[in-house]
């Protein structure tokens, strides 16, 4: 315990602590990071393209700014709270709090410079720095700093092998494919103009990818991320075969054996790491549970101190209805206080020692619970009742589902053929078939909230899910048919084609989309592909520090790159009539990719995290800026791909395997239980 | 033990499982299976581009085809005996074997009919079923084989997962871009005549990537892989920005998620694998030296027989010197022989138990043996005594190293600043630099043999390395310099200028080549990349089973590829002058990858393996054929890029882990010996 126990200081850290202030902090901080979508290069436009420049929507200045320093200042206060709960010494030596503190003073600085300079500024710190907020604020994201860290110089020495790889293959292929072999001028006339058709000569490959060094750098680099992988190859290929060895040789151990190294030294380091966080945070819910024991024994002594002080220590339990009551009072999730108010019920007047104590709190740490299903009321008619078996049984269900597949299969077989027609005929049998599913799937789930019961219809997560997907679809059928009538009868095949009538387009697509949607309740209904669910939705709970790591580079890699390269392509109209050469940035269309505001800047380095097709973005800014701008994209490459794509593949298969080992390990103590009996 | 044990059956077998035999299986393999190079569709040409047809060098054909009966017929001899040797009942059981045979057969008759039809058809089975063999006889990777079939059901329900979201998302996406959205004749007129140049309109997503249901599962399916990420999103992109989180939710849950889920499910099996294969390998070396022990023990009983039968079995054991007399006849390998030799001449009179026994043998585990290193002779004056360990001195190997990256680093400068004029003057300041280098290299290595003496010079692994590769630069230089006259005094600045010596040329290339293989040198030296590369090393002795996997897939699909495909493609010398639309097969100019000849069949497939581009095939292929064609590019990056690749990276990961594990056990146990002196 690190924080001043004082009685005063102990009521300021509870709140402190409170769920109420940890969620005004996180909306804080949402706020703060939120505001680089709206701050001066709004992405509250409906395109980035820069071929159709569209006004983005700007909030006025002065909001933004007020809002920024706002935030800045409460984060100030909470720091300046912390540091005062903590003690002055020991805030010293935390060195992520001490950095928050640095920061904040650091923004508003910036701040006060920024507001009198105005607010069409790009260059401003305060905004790359802002996303370190958010891994202060989260113990988890901490810890998987820290993990990558101690995982670094294995991660380096494995880089430091491909860089040489990268620089040995380098310098052998500038040797085995020259330059100079081709006739150049020729292939020199082509580049440069080479909207003229004609005659294409092949370029030689040392002409086209191994021209100098730094080009012979780059296209290997982007070989090895398999971007440009059959292209580079081409020319020396079509030349003599046997050049191809050559580039398998280098992918093979470049792109399979050092990559993989790469996840296997990350993989490592991450093995047992959800394992150990979960026994630590284990471990330290039970030392919390011993401390209230001894506290309350403590308490209970000095109340009964008198009396019995011959006893002792030894033996002195907590009582029962103490406990009970202090349960009652504590902020515990309902279902499980009411299990251990049960539990105490029914041993109100015994006496707790230590272990007993810790062996009541056990339900803590049971993930699963077991909440009993309303029973089904059954009817009083028997026949009515075989009526409900039927409709209770699983068969049923599956009958359900058949149904949903039916529909499903419908749809995508009228989308292959009639794929027009289908949406602007306000009668096209796409409408009248849904109609006719829809109104099925309304009996379905009416019959089965008559079947089993409100409260045991609602008791099960899928059907919730059944009811309100259905209830959408119902909402959605009445108002297509209040609008455009209903899909049967159409009036003796009179049919009414709306060409432009985007809003029953809408409409339908919503109502098809939500029947997909609906499919996805066949998933539980298939084991194995349940366990695979299971588990993925078990990592996007656990992915939440991952997340948070994912923002915080991608924040503050969009900000900076906003900070180089903002305004630097710029669109020609007299581009509309031009031919580019094929696979360039122009050729390709990639005009909304650019770092002109906050959202775009986000998906080209999302684009570049997928990594195909990224030597055009090297390409582009290379010819806009300098050369220099590889370095931005080949540690954004490096950062992400490597080290957080290779991250998150480790954390994806440490959950995997701790379930699947959890799961045979219940599976072989059942199989225990069930031999000893 | 599943062979016959008669005395006569047991010379049989002995010179079967020999390890002449096994060569020569191999050996038989290895023909049958390189005769697709030299068969029919002739590899034997410089390239398979099909712009520059030449004629490929052919094998007559009544040779490649007498050679393979050859083969078939010695493989069928190999499985008889195998049938006779472990007796008929046994053999049938046996799978893989019967198999073999029914595939000889098959083959045989195949044979047959390719013979008496001539030398010029595709399409023969028996070509596709060659690969069997390699399984067949390799039990490691029958093994890796039966592995991945019980990793079968997860793989496939993650597979199922990832199919329906697939097709959900095709669905979503037919809905989200509906093709009638631009304006069609346009756009069609466009696509049809691209080569005219003209205002180019942008074609709406639905129609680009969304135009039927075939299509869009394809634009999707290819999305999975990352090959047209940035393509396939702008035009729904440049639209409206909000498009782009429907394609990055579907490539994060795809491509981030399930592909992740895939190499964890398959990890999770592999798991142990490399562990349980060397403790069974260890099990039953364990057992046949028990088994040897109770021969001997038996041996000895029926000569002493008479004499000591009081004692009966109880504690009769192996005289030390029978040990030896065998020990000495065995064909075990030299290091492990002396080792034993020398620990049984201790105790000659010795005899041993059946645990002793083992003990014994427990040598042969031990995978590392130290070698002991030849003692430095000193010389005997003491100043010549100094001056051998200053060469001595491990300084004098890194100045040896700084010297070598001193010369890399001018051949980097020069590569980069004067490319052309280094290669093709006969005196240029590159070989000037590189011939001074190589004496001072030759002189290095004279002075440690000197210093070492010759035993211990040659006894380090990387001083062999060293000698070999100063040899071949020794040549080298000494060649050019005969050739072209020695670098220096160039005689009055004349400097000539060899435009097309093309010899010159590549003795300058093998000699650079050969400094930077002598690079190679520092990896040792730097500890944590030492660790990365002794393990990829090891790595690549553990990979042999999986090299086999991978060639049989390889062949398997080449072939079928080659009798689906052969002479689809095919060029027009009109082409030259048509501009093609971009990112098509014509227009990347990938004539040289299709499937006319067995080496080029397996680039493609290469190619396809690394997944980029890989659209341009399925595209190009289904143009020329039909669009059944995607069947086959589909399974091949199901099974090659799905299974093998993930396989690679698992095995990886579990050597990675593996070794990790173990060098930390000893440098545990290392301290807790150290801790307890």
């Amino acid at each position: 315990i690190n924080h001043k126990v004082g009685a005063k200081d102990l009521q300021v850290y509870r709140e402190y602590t409170s769920f109420a202030i940890a969620v005004f902090r996180f909306v804080v901080i949402f706020l703060l990071h939120m505001l680089a979508f709206v701050e001066f290069p709004s992405s509250l436009s409906l395109s980035a393209d820069l071929r159709q420049p569209s006004e983005p929507v700007t909030v006025p200045c002065w909001l933004t700014q007020s809002i920024e320093i706002m935030c800045l200042l409460i984060l100030l206060i909470d720091n300046v709270i912390k540091m005062h709960l903590l003690g002055g010494f020991y805030f010293v030596r935390h060195k992520w709090d001490m950095g928050a503190v640095i920061i904040i003073i650091v923004s508003i600085i910036d701040w006060i410079v920024s507001f009198s300079l105005g607010c069409t500024e790009y260059i401003r710190f305060r905004r790359i720095l802002r996303p370190y907020f958010i891994l202060q604020n989260s113990s988890l994201m901490k810890k998987i700093v820290n993990c990558l860290r101690m995982t670094l110089p294995e991660v380096i020495s494995v880089l430091l092998l491909l860089a040489l790889h990268l620089f040995v293959f380098t310098l052998f292929g500038m040797l085995l494919f020259p330059e100079y072999e081709a006739a150049p001028s020729n292939v020199t006339m082509y580049l440069i103009n080479s909207s003229t058709p004609g005659p294409v000569p092949t370029p030689s490959e040392g002409h086209q990818y191994f021209h100098s060094l730094l080009d012979s750098l780059v296209s290997l680099l982007v070989l090895l991320t398999t971007a440009n992988n059959p292209d580079v190859t081409m020319p020396a290929y079509s030349r003599n075969r046997y050049a191809s060895l050559f580039f398998i040789l280098y992918l093979f151990i470049g792109l399979y054996c050092l990559m993989n190294m790469l996840l296997a030294v990350i993989y490592n380091q991450f093995r047992g790491y959800f394992l150990s966080s979960m026994q630590s945070s284990l471990l330290r819910r039970r030392l919390g549970v011993r401390a209230a024991f001894e506290v309350l024994r403590r308490k209970k002594c000095d109340i009964q101190g008198s009396e019995n002080s011959a006893e002792g220590t030894i033996e002195v339990g907590v009582g029962g209805h103490v406990i009970k009551s202090i349960v009652g009072k504590s902020l515990l999730p309902k279902h499980i206080k009411s299990v251990l108010i049960e539990n105490l019920e029914r041993r109100e007047d015994y006496v707790f020692s230590a272990t007993e104590f810790q062996k009541l709190f056990y339900c803590l740490d049971s993930d699963v619970v077991h909440k009993q299903k309303p029973a089904v009321t059954w009817c009083a008619s028997p026949r009515w009742r075989m009526v409900q078996r039927v409709f209770l049984h699983k068969y049923f269900t599956y009958f359900g589902i058949l149904m949903a597949f039916i529909n499903l299969i419908i749809i995508t077989v009228q989308l292959g053929a009639k794929y027009d027609s289908s949406f602007r005929e306000s009668h096209s049998l796409l409408r009248i078939v849904n109609f006719s599913f829809v109104i099925y799937y309304l009996v379905e789930q009416a019959v089965k909230v008559w079947a089993f019961g409100w409260r045991r219809y609602l008791s099960d997560n899928g059907n919730k899910f059944d009811a309100f997907v259905t209830l959408a679809l119902v909402i959605g059928e009445i108002y297509s048919a209040s609008c455009y009538g209903l899909p049967y009868f159409p009036g003796s095949k009179e049919v009414v084609v709306h060409s432009s009538s985007s809003e029953l387009w809408n409409v339908i697509r919503i109502i098809n989309i939500l029947i997909m949607v609906r499919m996805f309740r066949i998933i539980p209904h298939i084991k194995s592909m349940s366990l695979v669910t299971t588990v993925l939705v078990d990592l996007m709970k656990n992915m939440k520090s991952f997340a948070g790591v994912l923002i915080v580079i991608f924040y503050a890699f969009a900000i900076f790159g906003m900070e180089l390269f903002h305004d630097v392509i710029k669109y020609d109209p007299s581009f509309e009539n031009k031919t580019f050469e094929c696979g360039t940035y122009e050729q390709l269309n990639y005009w909304a990719n650019n770092f002109d505001d906050f959202f775009a800047a986000i998906v080209v380095l999302w684009d570049v995290m997928v990594v195909n097709n990224w030597h055009v973005f090297l390409q582009v800014f290379r010819e806009k800026t300098s050369p220099w701008s590889y370095l931005f994209f080949i540690a954004w490459w490096l950062l992400s791909v490597i080290i957080v794509l290779n991250l998150f593949t480790a954390l994806i298969m440490e959950n995997f395997i701790m379930k699947w080992d959890r799961r045979h390990q219940i599976v072989q103590s059942a199989a225990a239980l069930s031999s000893s009996y």
